[in-house]
């Protein structure tokens, strides 16, 4: 019996710490300790879900379905989950991760364009997957508009919609508006998935669970993008002490966080000054490559420029933005 | 305008992490770049408080009245404060923290022991600085004797009286409780010391400011024993979100973090199984040492021995009952 389900991101969102770099045999022995643990469902992909390994995003050192079939091998208990954008996977990306045993599909976007999700929230349904819409920055959007993408999740066919608080921005009342609305205003299981950049992760993560969430991500030693997300292990400590049923064994998490996957780690996962600021300013970690040489280029602090992409609510795509941002502060000067 | 005071603990309860080795540059640079950023108070002693160095508690590279006294120099803004924990520091040591410059002394003592810093609280009113008493280990009390702890200390001339986590046990709910409770029935103001244990450092610190708590202790980069303190910097960022006034700048807060900070620290912060371990089972980090020993003594999980110690409310100084624990769970086998 699981009151909360604790989905782990580690061999997922902690691929962006990775240097998407996992091999398989990294792969198979967190998936054996996760399934040892008792996980239910954790996630393999690409740090951007399926089909991410490109130039662009990241070459991934391993062919990812490898590594899906990898941990699928390892599991008598847990499984598989896979994360899907649809832009830069492709439907074929999710026939080919359940043809190598994967039995869940998250479908994430930008929390204002649910529409784009449709048809594989459709496909990863007729596959007889369990399946999940996931809205990206979402604290880019009021809880009007998160009811109605959330909607439209559902009635493509998700059974969970994620609040997905991708730049660690949210603070823990925001996140309880949301949830909340969504509780009240659609009919399927709500999900939280915490990042933390302003050291907010747990805190959120617990404001999630008493507004309603069931679905609940983490990540072991908490590796992820930026700061990190809410760490797994420590989900499960806390849950247990408040009587909160997870179904998975603390002292096997614990094991897997600390004898697996903390020997592999390229850095401790930390809230350093610039992923801070990320979830200060709430705009994505891809932006901060450019946001430092528009910085030095135009003689200004690039905590400047953060702040005010965020208060435009810029979102990845629009990188050439931060130059424009950063020569209109240089011209206030 | 401060509506919290955030106290910086790094070069107090940091000098845990640091190891006691401090040298007078470091605490220089640390203590410039804190007076910079506009914080008010920032402590700086032993990891275990004045008079801490010694072959028990570890001892430090440098004297910490030549720490005190560096620190102090460095400072325009900020002031300096002391931690005394009576039995390891002595009223002479708070009059020689004094000569060189210290303006704030915090009194520790276990949760259940105010009264044995009636003197050291008088001295301190005496010597005309901001004195505070700091209950430690406050979870190891229900809300009637923390009521009646903080009386003690406010009828001894504590101008606040702290809550203190040491172990990072605390739920948020019980931080609350606590909080309200002293709020309710004592006239002082009062504070909040969080340790990171459970990921919960912010998400108490943030239930206790709700709760009425304007003091509250940070430290750059979450620098301190066990799992680390709620991180300054990230403290700064949130109370900014909130709109509740620090008076501290959050980039210079940032910079001193991760320009000063960051490289001097021996290793990254971080919550590792041991560490949650001790907020799990409420016990202080001074135990893991024995916990291990008597672990392979006795062939039992170092595990069930911390949550078995925390059950039975063991207190610094009862170190022996760690083997007996060990031994009693070894005959149940």
């Amino acid at each position: 019996m699981r009151d909360v389900h604790v989905l782990d991101v580690t061999l997922r969102d902690g691929s962006h710490s990775m240097q998407h770099s996992y091999t398989e045999a990294q792969v198979r022995s967190v998936a054996r300790g996760l399934n040892k643990a008792g996980i239910e469902y954790f996630e393999v992909s690409h740090g951007d879900g399926l089909g991410g390994s490109s130039l662009q995003y990241g070459l991934s050192a391993v062919d990812e379905l490898k590594l899906i079939e990898a941990a699928v091998d390892e599991c008598s208990v847990s499984k598989v989950a896979v994360l899907l954008i649809p832009g830069i996977g492709v439907k074929g990306d999710l026939q080919n991760a359940v043809s190598v045993g994967a039995k869940m599909a998250r479908v994430a976007t930008h929390v204002t364009e649910a529409d784009v999700a449709a048809q594989h929230i459709n496909l990863s349904r007729e596959l007889g997957l369990k399946t999940a819409g996931f809205l990206m920055m979402a604290h880019m959007a009021d809880t009007k508009v998160i009811i109605e993408q959330a909607k439209l999740f559902e009635s493509y066919g998700a059974e969970i919609v994620y609040v997905t608080d991708s730049a660690g921005y949210l603070l823990p009342h925001e996140v309880t508006e949301r949830i909340r609305a969504l509780k009240e205003h659609v009919s399927c299981e709500i999900g939280f998935h915490a990042h933390n950049n302003l050291s907010l992760a747990m805190a959120n993560t617990l404001a999630a669970i008493e507004a309603g969430a069931t679905y609940i991500d983490g990540s072991l030693r908490a590796l992820g993008a930026g700061s990190g997300n809410t760490q797994t292990e420590a989900i499960i400590a806390v849950l247990d002490r408040l009587n909160i049923a997870t179904g998975v064994h603390l002292y096997d998490i614990i094991d897997v966080a600390n004898d697996v996957m903390a020997p592999m780690m390229l850095r401790p996962q930390e809230i350093s000054g610039s992923s801070l600021m990320m979830g200060y300013a709430g705009v994505y970690s891809s932006f901060l490559l450019h946001t430092e040489k528009a910085a030095k280029q135009f003689g200004v602090d690039e905590r400047d420029i953060l702040v005010e992409l965020g208060r435009r609510k810029t979102v990845g795509g629009q990188e050439d933005m931060i130059y424009e941002v950063a020569q209109s502060i240089r011209a206030t000067k």
